[in-house]
């Protein structure tokens, strides 16, 4: 079977799933491109928090074919000044509001583009102030998910909104399993020097290589499927058994050498 | 690239998406029709709560493209004597139980048609007593969906059933994140007049054209997406704080003339 | 309008839905098979439970086309030495770990035949060992759906993992609305005979046909829509009324003859 392109567009909101704001969003794509194949990434992003949403797009993005339409959207300032924005960034494209969840995106693809969207023509029909996912990302994602560049929308913009990025070993993400996920990844880390981790006072010392090999009750460190370093206990949430939570300061030793 | 009618068939259900209920309703529409878009608008309505799914559906039915289908499913009457429908109204196509959820596509669409579905030959074989959704109202949508008209699956009736709306000023619904949506529209609301609000006693007299402009802890009016006057506290359930429900009066004041 | 052959995919796991799980799954899939039909059984098993999730699927799977994949994924061996596997059953396909979450398709289709995947040209590049849902699972899954046969995956096997299943009357399932649903099935059961249920010391000897027609708060047995005896109280859990969990065994008897 030949592969032929396919007009993806995922969805990443805070919108829960009980109203009927993903309907309507779903439904103003398929009204401007029919043929667009929707994927709900998440709609459980806790309302208004743009760093787990970052985190989540980060983790998502790259498994999905080139040119799909990434349309993320947690929007504490619809309605306000806030631009929205259309980022290419390496086979990807992404809508949303430039509140700084593309951060992660924008350090992982340097060479990214970033449109302010003006061209008001690819909005709905007299749009709210209130459901900019509706009115004005999800007609922009479908028109995208078209085949209509990125520079159709708007002027490129400089000056895009980040949130500031740790630059030390930190906790970046808590995922539902109680999970911590730091930002430390392979290439900062050499196993030759049996590094071991220290988090809110507690020392974490055995590595595994799946979650099914950790003793019962012991905190252990795991790289996890988003490419980062997780602290994880068999069964149970790390988050609890620590108090950890997103930000906290991880603490990297090495027994050899240093 | 040219638009090309697509079968979307959305779903709208009190089922929950922890069981095998919505998968069923899947997989029995895609074995009559494989080519069908399922979209899913929500399926956690609170169960049996047929004006809540009403709502939904009003504020949603119209962002999608002309011909689609919509499956709509809360239905405390399964297996009893409640007539099986399918409804003709504006550019879109409903099928569902005969119980009142449809009464507000009614309104919004007066000269919409209504049909008896009676027409057993597009039923599953052996329909259950208790699973209409997979064994009459999916096959119907997919048929539908594949461009048999309503026409072929029953009489034409008169005298559906409806709940009853208010005439005046009510809360219709209370969204999950507490707002209070008002059935109160832009044509029935003079801004000219200074209106204010009152509901369970507490005055809101001020309005806000987006939720970030709304100050803290305070009640405030915006036009909401539904196209309905919402009464809203940024960050905060406003149902909760006025202690209101759906059905409660909403008193509208004018401050100049009457 | 034809019918034609369309790639669908379903994906049944206890992934949850707030993180970037399925979503990366998702993605997986559509970049081997960008014109896979992706659907959502569920996602909401409870983690690691095995039984629920082939119960579910016992539940579902046949409503789909033929030549439908089932992807399921409950996997708390994963990245141990557990087997994937490629099971061909019926009209239908499955793909996930070999831990017994196919039991009830193996009983219900005695000429299945289950291959062991060890192709590994058909995974994702390094694929990581948290997360073979999406390095292993996925592609496996489109691959299929792209028509290449499961035989090209690795060996057939005769010892796949089956879990423990009784041959008397049982609770097999609690569903999330507290219907207890027993393995007693149509052919197992003479009606002609007046029979009663036993469970947890109570009688249930009133037979329903649909929920509704069930008097207020009495445990009544119904046939429900997955072609098992149910045992159930109107609007409430019969689970909580009678302190039933699954694996309890229920007592049939006979009034007449036995």
């Amino acid at each position: 079977m030949k592969t032929r392109r396919v007009p993806v567009i995922t969805l990443l909101t805070d919108f829960g799933t009980s109203d009927y704001f993903v309907g309507a969003v779903k439904g103003a794509i398929l009204s401007v491109n029919p043929a667009a194949v929707i994927v709900d990434i998440t709609h459980e992003i806790p309302p208004q928090d743009v760093e787990t949403a970052a985190f989540t797009l980060l983790a998502a993005y790259e498994t999905f074919p080139p040119g799909t339409v990434h349309f993320a959207v947690v929007d504490p300032g619809v309605g306000s000044e806030r631009r929205a924005i259309v980022v290419k960034a390496g086979k990807w494209l992404f809508v949303g509001p430039d509140n700084g969840l593309f951060t992660y995106i924008y350090d992982r693809e340097p060479s990214h583009q970033t449109f302010h969207v003006t061209a008001e023509k690819y909005f709905r029909p007299s749009p709210s102030t209130t459901f900019h996912g509706r009115d004005i990302f999800a007609p922009v994602a479908a028109t995208l998910s078209k085949g209509v560049k990125p520079e159709a929308f708007g002027p490129l913009i400089a000056d895009e909104v980040r949130f500031a990025t740790s630059t030390t070993p930190t906790i970046i993400h808590i995922d539902h399993f109680g999970n911590c996920i730091t930002n430390i990844t392979r290439d900062l880390f050499d196993s030759s020097k049996q590094p071991t981790l220290l988090v809110k006072r507690k020392v974490i010392d055995t590595f595994v290589d799946f979650y099914g090999a950790a003793p019962p009750n012991t905190l252990v460190a795991i790289w996890g499927s988003a490419g980062f370093l997780e602290i994880s206990v068999n069964g149970k949430s790390a988050a609890k058994i620590l108090g950890a939570k997103r930000g906290d300061p991880v603490i990297l030793r090495t027994q050899k050498g240093t």
